[in-house]
């Protein structure tokens, strides 16, 4: 069918995958899903393989249905990938950017080559008999972070950099990395698409804006609103970060920011990411078409927004588990310019991302007023 | 699943069905279609009911399915859908409303009984002795139109006073409209949205650019760019004929508007509309989102225009029939802010509609140049 006859497989049928497979629809792109059980972007599987992502068996049976492989999520079985892409399969971004981006100790030293600002870090193994150089590090505090495995804040912890030193690794000498602790500095992402042909886009800076009183992000918008120097530096260091990995994709680049300039790279991942959900209403093309249209071999489209937008987690409450509604939605949908996305997730758990809620305005004072509006609004309640 | 759990059945799996359905993804709507065959919608069926849309049983069936029934195609089995009512099934539009607008000698008798102003006409059997009454009509010639059973131009012939006069009735005497044909106003749309509890709105006015070479609607546009006084007059005869019909529902509105400030009813479309394709990405909610939104009773949606949109039909070419491709869709795609629907139809035939192109600007002139180009770029070829 058209477009393309390109048949596309994605590792993960989660919430990315569903918003691929919604935003690939128009051109009628057919979706093979591989996932473990039943999961949110199944309902839009031309097929859908069952099975775990770390087998190589499903990865196997998933790529024998499709011209052109992709993932939604990081914590897959990367060798059966390297072995499918040297058998000629495309497979995008190579795997070989995973088997870097899956170690966040391989991360720090391939970003350090390649000149990327990032905190100082060591590993654990390399200091283990001299574990005092931590004493360098700025701060009261040192983030600890599991090398392999951690996800969606889980593998990290931040403790006193005295802990530390007294050789505290939670996560075994071998798989323990130890960060600076940046906590002057704000947190900002920068999308960046990176076509077969080498050709990329940046996406507008996402910025977060947190609530000081549950201390955590309340919602993130674009355009960040940095001056167009620091704005320009951002896209410049996220770029460079994405062109050292050499392929095509699509990569958000967590980033530290602070007004007099200074930028660091946190964490990247190679696929979309929370903090672009927005952009399938602001932006002229949204992360997912810009994801299809590298997948197909399309031209890149225009990461520019159309008008001030935001966006709001709906996240599992923390007192239960289960069946679950969201509570004003009716007074929600009278706000203007407000878009109400949900997975399609049969069960609540604390924490978990159940869907979420964009927000357009003219400006950003309407659209913080809105925002705020909307969040008070959206009470996500286990039944 | 949220945001309701209303399952809605829709009548007709054509490109409406499809983007009614693309439009409900994010919010997890449980949709159930009936078509005679494959069509565009099934892909995004919950389940699918193979049957014919005059078939009693098929409709009984999808009926059985679901909590809240729609169409988005006029030409069905009304009766049956009478006496599912009666019987409380909810289904919107009400039957009533298609057993109006299903023939356009009672559609025509209905508008004028609650004062809309509509074009001058006459059926055969009431004039079929007096047929010299025509000679009253303005201009050369006259509009003949079946009654019913005509769609997207057929049923409709435009021919000389005299001939008319002759008594040429080619739809049969019971079945013939004869209508003045209008050819000095422009042809407008106006889609308006009714929801459960009789709340209404309007979407800002939709015209039409006509290629004199081919003498055939090149692309449409909003918004139509009407002095505000002109606008809110269509708006308001627009509504004033929806709600005669008294039921909750998308409606499309064609109308014949002249500069002088004179409007016309010609059509009435209980349905989404090609001529609101550009709502998906130009206004703030689409046509689709708004039929949803009415379907499962939550608040009608912003009908503004985000900004100035355009849209082009993909047309199957008149030089033969069977597998297709879009050539240019790569040079499309490099132009900025242009979205490509394409419906997944298997074959092409002459006049089928096989997709659309929506583009958006910043203001009318850079809409149209852009217009022209994807115009002239997206040609279908059959193979």
């Amino acid at each position: 069918m058209l477009p393309s006859k390109l048949k596309v497989g994605v590792i993960g049928a989660g919430q990315l995958g569903k918003m691929l497979a919604e935003a690939g629809s128009p051109w009628n792109i057919e979706f093979h899903f591989l996932d473990v059980n039943e999961a949110p972007a199944q309902r839009l599987a031309y097929s859908y393989v069952q099975g775990g992502l770390k087998e190589a068996k499903a990865i196997r049976e998933l790529a024998s249905r499709c011209d052109v492989l992709t993932y939604e999520i990081e914590s897959i079985d990367v060798n059966t990938l390297l072995e499918l892409e040297k058998e000629d399969k495309e497979i995008i971004p190579s795997p070989k950017v995973l088997s870097i981006i899956n170690d966040k100790g391989l991360q720090n030293n391939f970003l350090k080559f390649h000149n990327i600002p990032i905190p100082a870090f060591y590993l654990a193994k390399d200091i283990s008999e001299n574990i005092t150089v931590l004493k360098s590090f700025k701060g009261e505090n040192v983030v600890i972070k599991s090398c392999k495995g951690g996800y969606d804040g889980k593998g990290v912890e931040i403790v006193s950099k005295e802990k530390a030193i007294s050789g505290y690794n939670p996560f075994g000498t071998d798989n323990t990395l130890y960060e600076e602790c940046i906590t002057d500095m704000q947190e900002v992402s920068i999308i960046v698409a990176v076509d077969k042909k080498g050709n990329y886009v940046t996406y507008p800076s996402v910025a977060m804006e947190f609530d000081p009183k549950i201390n955590l992000v309340s919602f993130i918008y674009s355009p960040g609103g940095f001056e167009s120097a620091l704005e320009n530096k951002m896209k410049e260091i996220a770029t460079k970060a994405v062109k050292a990995f050499q392929s095509p994709g699509l990569f958000a680049v967590e980033l530290f920011v602070h007004a007099s300039g200074k930028v660091l790279v946190n964490e990247i991942a190679p696929r979309a990411h929370n903090s672009g959900h927005h952009t399938i209403e602001g932006a002229y093309t949204s992360q997912y078409e810009q994801w299809n249209r590298i997948l197909l071999g399309m031209p890149l489209g225009n990461t520019d927004f159309i008008c001030p937008a935001a966006m709001i987690n709906l996240i599992g409450p923390e007192n239960g588990s289960g069946a679950y509604e969201l509570l004003g939605l009716e007074n929600i949908l009278q706000i203007e310019g407000v878009y109400v996305h949900l997975y399609g997730k049969k069960e609540s758990r604390p924490g978990r991302k159940l869907g979420h809620i964009t927000i357009l305005a003219d400006t950003k004072e309407a659209l913080f007023k809105k925002a705020e509006k909307v969040r008070k609004e959206a009470v996500i309640r286990v039944l």
